[in-house]
């Protein structure tokens, strides 16, 4: 479809619009950018739609590095492939794509093994460069760098992103759906299928009901539990949860002179076989360990925490109870290769994703999406670019 | 070979001695008590030999609850079976058993799951009780009441123990090598074997080399693993550990200005596969996560640590490495099944067990013991119990 637009743009920088972050916290500005033109191994997007993630908030307020001005946030995207770099073989022009902040070089001994997602060429960076030669590829008209966000920066309708780090897709999906799999869906439902491995039967635990957390819900349901606890301190999660699989709700603030992990321990008879913290507060990981069961529970750690923070739990506990902590980034999914079965489940009607999207809107109003979702009223807002700002400069 | 001896005592009290703990950390005290008939569910033995294990001395210090005196301590022992109560039908008189800390009823659902040991009809319990009747089979001779001790107590000629944690087996394995099997030789292999299911090719840290760190090199070994590092502040225990599968030594005194978790992650490229923590101390456990590798990396918690200490983790760690926390008791390993297993590969000359007896002594020297033990000249000091003064009461 863009053709005609990327055999004029390709090699040349790109002028287009950006939300930029200049004052953390501060509303976005929309400005005129150049996106230089893709590096061996990289490849310029034009981005379809993009889609907020909480961790793009936590990020836009953090005044510590990995906080850092000025840079172009988001993470969660689909975009079209406009022109690539030497080297590239995997995608071409044209093709769809989706980018992750999590790399899959697909050579390294991590990519190469099953025992983990986590490429050690590419490790997981926040800012302020791109991975792979530590650079910027955005820039004001002034020349003034702009900085990169978790090798994405989907905020822009063009941006550059390293092969490792996008997977090309069937571009007969929905854009708009498609785009939740680039972050946090992925991240739930992959929790529960690929780190968790929840089996067939078992009982869920989920800390925190935001889109991450009911997207464990819908992981979990696929995988084919019974019982899926829904954790929240807003009662109105109990309703939507249900959408996803949810099929008990315990209201952490109406647990009276219990703890949520008492509760949880007596409505199941001894706790649940898998807990997942999905808010990203270390005092909710104790919670969610203490409410797992007492031989095999496991507790998948999913949420952000602030930097520094800390996990405590007593040793007594650890050697006695044959409980598993760990953490799972990216739901334990190898972007390339997992993406598309999570498309494919869509298409088949087994995955859904529909009732995350509550909100839609154009690119101007991406200030208004941080709103939504700081209130708590939105689960996933998806925002349209516009590509009529888009020239070809020099 | 007691069927003389038992018929005689079946059913009455036996009067015998037995070392005991009257003042915490003080030599343990000969006298003469009382063991009282078993109840239905009940075994009395008569004990061949016990071994002094860290536990026996880390809760024989030990003040506060569930430190309380007078009792019996001892818990890795091997004996004979002098009476069975009623609706005891898996042993009787004159059967081999060793007696385990770790209850394995059967019959629970932890019993019947393959993913968990931890029998939850009989919880793990230090003192005061025996678990099923929640009373004490001992007194002294004017009757005052002597308490249990991890529901063995070998520190007597004859003890009484719960069917549940009894595994009968064949009287042809040397008995001073069998007792090992009864607590940390079991412990250290099991977590190898069953915790971590140590796979071929791995790369082991064992953090403290002590029996149950070196019964991990053991097990470790036994499944394959190609590097198992052994770190400890002795350097003597480099060529000890040489005899159990130890191929490299790290010790942490020497490490310079190099954390051990540094000095580890640079010697394997990236940390090793499987950690395990044996000596008991929450920042070992710190320093063995964060010297197992990202992505796969296991940290199995071994040692046991003052009650109320606490492991403390990073949570942009545990999220963002992919490593896995765990604790493991009695290895992971259900008694009933396993330790036949065991007993068959030393037969078979594949699981060493000599190598752990450094010292063998009578009954009347158990003060030595400690002392051995203590000073970390030994690494199991196996104590043969007499018979001599075993009479009937009344
Ligand atoms: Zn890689
Ligand atoms: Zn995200
Ligand atoms: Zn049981
Ligand atoms: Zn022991």
């Amino acid at each position: 479809m863009d053709e005609k637009l990327t055999s004029k743009t390709e090699g040349k920088p790109i002028r287009c619009r950006a939300a930029v972050c200049r004052n953390p916290g501060e509303p976005l500005g929309f400005e005129e950018i150049i996106v230089a033109p893709p590096m061996p191994h990289e490849v310029r997007i034009r981005i379809i739609c993009t889609s907020l993630c909480y961790s793009d908030i936590t990020f836009w307020k953090m005044k510590d590095p990995p906080g850092i001005v000025p840079r172009i946030l988001g993470h969660e995207a689909i975009g079209v492939v406009e022109s690539v770099g030497d080297d590239v073989l995997e995608v071409t022009q044209g093709d769809t794509v989706v980018p992750t902040f999590l790399a899959n070089c697909g050579e390294c001994v991590d990519c190469r093994s099953k025992r983990t997602n986590l490429c050690s060429k590419f490790p997981f960076k926040v800012s302020p460069w791109m991975t792979r030669y530590e650079n910027s590829r955005f820039s004001t008209l002034e020349g003034e760098v702009i900085y990169h966000f978790l090798s994405v920066s989907s905020f822009s309708e063009y941006t550059v992103v390293d092969i490792a780090q996008l997977t090309k897709i069937d571009s007969t999906i929905p854009p708009d759906r498609a785009c939740l799999l680039s972050c946090g869906v992925s991240t739930g439902v992959g929790a529960a299928w690929r780190t968790a491995n929840v089996e067939e039967g078992s009982t869920v635990a989920i800390f925190g009901l935001g889109s991450i957390g009911l997207a464990v819900a819908e992981g979990a349901r696929l995988c084919g539990a019974t019982r899926i606890i829904g954790v929240d301190v807003n009662p109105s999660k109990y309703e939507i949860g249900k959408k996803f699989g949810i099929t008990e709700f315990v209201n952490a603030e109406e647990c009276k002179n219990k703890s949520v992990s008492q509760v949880i321990n007596e409505i199941t008879g001894g706790g649940a076989d898998y807990c997942f913290e999905c808010v990203g507060m270390a005092s909710l990981v104790e919670e969610a360990y203490a409410s797992c069961r007492k031989g095999w529970g496991k507790t998948i750690l999913l949420g952000v925490d602030k930097p520094g923070s800390k996990v405590s739990l007593a040793s007594f506990d650890i050697l006695h109870y044959g409980k598993t902590l760990r953490g799972s980034l990216f739901g334990g999914l190898k972007p390339k290769s997992d993406i598309p079965v999570l498309i494919k489940r869509y298409m088949d009607k087994e995955l859904h994703l529909d009732d995350f999207v509550t909100h839609e809107m154009g690119f101007e109003d991406i200030n208004k999406a941080f709103d939504l979702l700081i209130g708590g009223q939105c689960l996933r807002c998806v925002i349209w670019m516009d590509e009529r700002v888009c020239h070809v400069t020099s």
